[in-house]
């Protein structure tokens, strides 16, 4: 709530839950709906992705209101696309998106997903890589991204994207610092063709190799 | 340039560039630029997705003008978060983002990732689908999914998301009428567990599995 600038929440009632229970954050506000309440729930980033969104519906629909409340999705702007904008341009082709939180999904599958994206040269976009109760698995997606990437895959991490004590910063496969990942960090794995210029992490789309234009020089070249 | 308000406009120079000639344009901005005026190129959607930002670095960086032009992307909602919006909750669990157009990228490589993503069961965020020039890939694309999933795979099917004229519309695997598919279109393939709840795409996160709600009815019960 404090992300919020304080002339949108002026004159609305405003209601908190903490950091869990979004079961009972979104129960809260369908009964406000029911009381003929227009009702805002507040995600993050994009509501539309790992959000709550999908939450509100199931829960709308389990309790047989679909006919009296309306739910509408407002997207915004996503930690991967903030993230993104912060480390250059690393998203101009193909991505993959994947939670490593194993809370409610199976590791196995987390980690076939992984594979799967980087053995067909998706860039990767990472979310939940590592917290203080999940701190192997991060280790473990390198290892298995190693199989198919070099050392030098450029890595971009960044905190707290889009808010004020924002980080960026860029590294690569080999050289990630785990100790400084945490649940407010997002990670983002170049594909084959990422590269860094100057300081940014560009994956080219491939406008200049199909239209002649000459290399792009590397910090490595 | 149409999209923009007015206001934004007032006072300011604007150039514009046809469909094509993507470097062309972004040359015409860092000339602007290395005159010393602040000049923004815009995109469409998120130009950090698919979109026009790392060319704009690439060439700064070709250019040798790395030291006189400063680039700053601003993010903004994705083609893809503004479809996952209008069609419910799609997005909710790991997704892959994969461009059919195969101009600067082979379809042999297209295929291998849309076959990765549909093996380990992402959800797919499909990107340019179909062109006048481009009439079979969709159908490919279409029969490479379903080796893994079933005809009744909740498709979404978005339509200049975010604009004036959007439309959005949910169908299944089986049932997608292509002849209503074009480059303005943007799909969304659901996973094993995506399903359509009163007019609406969600994939449940899992929240309601895990701590034991009653399963969310959907319209085939």
């Amino acid at each position: 709530m404090d992300l919020i600038e304080p002339e949108i929440l002026a004159g609305k009632e405003t209601l908190t839950s903490g950091m869990t229970g979004e079961i009972k954050r979104c129960r809260i506000a369908i009964d406000q709906a029911l009381e003929g309440k227009e009702t805002a729930i507040v995600s993050s980033g994009d509501s539309g992705i790992y959000g709550m969104a999908g939450l509100v519906i199931e829960l709308v629909a389990n309790q047989g209101l679909l006919d009296k409340v309306e739910v509408n999705i407002i997207p915004g702007i996503s930690a991967l696309s903030a993230a993104a904008a912060l480390l250059g341009a690393p998203l101009m082709h193909d991505f993959a998106v994947v939670s490593l939180s194993d809370l409610m999904t199976s590791w196995d599958d987390i980690e076939a997903r992984v594979d799967a994206a980087a053995k067909s040269d998706f860039v990767l976009v990472i979310y939940n890589p590592r917290s203080k109760k999940r701190d192997w698995q991060l280790s473990r997606v390198r290892e298995v991204i190693l199989k198919y990437r070099s050392n030098d895959t450029p890595v971009g991490i960044v905190r707290n994207a889009a808010r004020k004590e924002e980080s960026a910063r860029i590294t690569t496969l080999s050289r990630i610092d785990e100790s400084t990942v945490d649940m407010l960090s997002i990670l983002l794995v170049g594909n084959s063709k990422t590269r860094i210029i100057d300081d940014k992490m560009v994956t080219p789309r491939g406008y200049l190799e199909k239209y002649g234009e000459k290399k792009t020089p590397t910090t490595s070249d």
